[in-house]
């Protein structure tokens, strides 16, 4: 009865994940209910901050990383999707743990810009700055050949990390200008597309006018890599 | 590590759950992700057709419920949520197989509906053919002393089973328009508020103008019933 349910180890935060799991739905073309995707999702907000530098002991999110693994497993997943991309900092931990397949968020997003074909490497990438500190994107989609601009840092002092924090906490309208002025500064840079590569800033860019540029959403790309492993029979 | 986690029995549909997901984070007073109830959502909607008349066998939805509720119980889930209205056909069943408390979804309309001291105990109640017919909220809103008005026959075929079935294709606009008369015919009738008794139909409503008569929102309420399980620590 449980073969090849999607796990979701969310929480990170709870409103990024459960955005997600609508997303996830809203991508999978289905006529009726038993066409969609087999789920469960891991919604433990109790992960401590993963933008700490050097967490340990009680503050390690780590254990909580790995228990909501085992949990996802215990409870019949046949793969793991994991919507923040800071966790993704304990990416090789993760697998090494799980018996199943993680999918990696970047691997996600870098398959959605080959399909994009914007005719540039130059690409912009929006994130926690810890997601930028330990280059989760620059590193990975450099070595496929992208070349990433990154806000400078009194872009994320002022407008980005601000901004992350208002949709932490559900104020979405207030969220979206200030992402919206880095889209178009990194465009002004030279970016021909702009990934946002956390998973709350999806939600502060659909507060008001789409951007004109592209924009590779990795809450979208995590869900059609996951509905692409569930369809794969 | 896993005390208190909240168990969600979803997947009917999975717009619905994923939904629900997203109105208890929106619901939790909370200033940071920590903050947040800790949930495991199952969402399986390969569960058959709730809505059918005398399933049995590979159509019974039962072994499905049942399977969730042992997963959400394996993953270490104190109480378990179920944003289905239609489901609770088989509450009695999944009450006495559970070993934590299962939330009935008509008791927390009705602790919504104390508080909403409407003055008047004749309210509306919109919900699927098969909730209607097995007099979900009826009997049970009944036994509490409020007189429920229901949809007409006709109003069921032309207007409400339509709308849910627009709700399940992702067609939210186009599904206002038949419930929002629904409301208005059910207010013509002299309900002085009107419970959408289908987790589908709080989306259609969200397409368009609120409605100029309270509304009992059962996916928030069972969010809230939820949120007050977490709290009551």
């Amino acid at each position: 009865m449980n073969d090849k349910m999607l796990g979701v180890l969310g929480g990170m935060g709870p409103l990024a994940s459960a955005h997600f799991m609508v997303r996830l739905t809203q991508l999978t073309p289905a006529a009726r209910d038993q066409d969609h995707v087999p789920a469960v999702l891991w919604s433990d907000p109790r992960v401590p901050d993963r933008t700490v530098a050097d967490p340990t002991g009680e503050a390690d999110p780590l254990p909580w990383l790995l228990r909501g693994i085992d949990g996802l497993e215990s409870a019949g997943c046949g793969a793991i999707a994991i919507p923040c991309n800071t966790a993704h900092r304990w990416y090789e931990a993760m697998r090494a743990h799980a018996r199943v397949p993680v999918l990696h968020i970047v691997d996600a997003a870098a398959a959605e810009l080959r399909g994009m074909r914007t005719g540039s490497a130059r690409i912009g990438v929006m994130a926690t700055q810890a997601a930028l500190g330990m280059r989760l994107y620059q590193d990975r989609l450099g070595a496929l050949g992208w070349d990433c601009l990154v806000p400078s840092q009194d872009e994320m002092d002022r407008l980005v990390s601000p901004a992350i924090a208002l949709v932490k906490l559900n104020r979405m309208a207030d969220a979206y200008a200030p992402v919206i002025q880095v889209v178009q500064s990194l465009a002004a840079r030279g970016a021909t597309s702009v990934v946002l590569g956390c998973t709350e800033i999806p939600l502060a860019i659909q507060a008001g006018p789409a951007p004109d540029l592209p924009i590779v959403d990795t809450v979208d790309t995590l869900a059609r890599a996951a509905i692409a492993w569930a369809r794969a029979g």
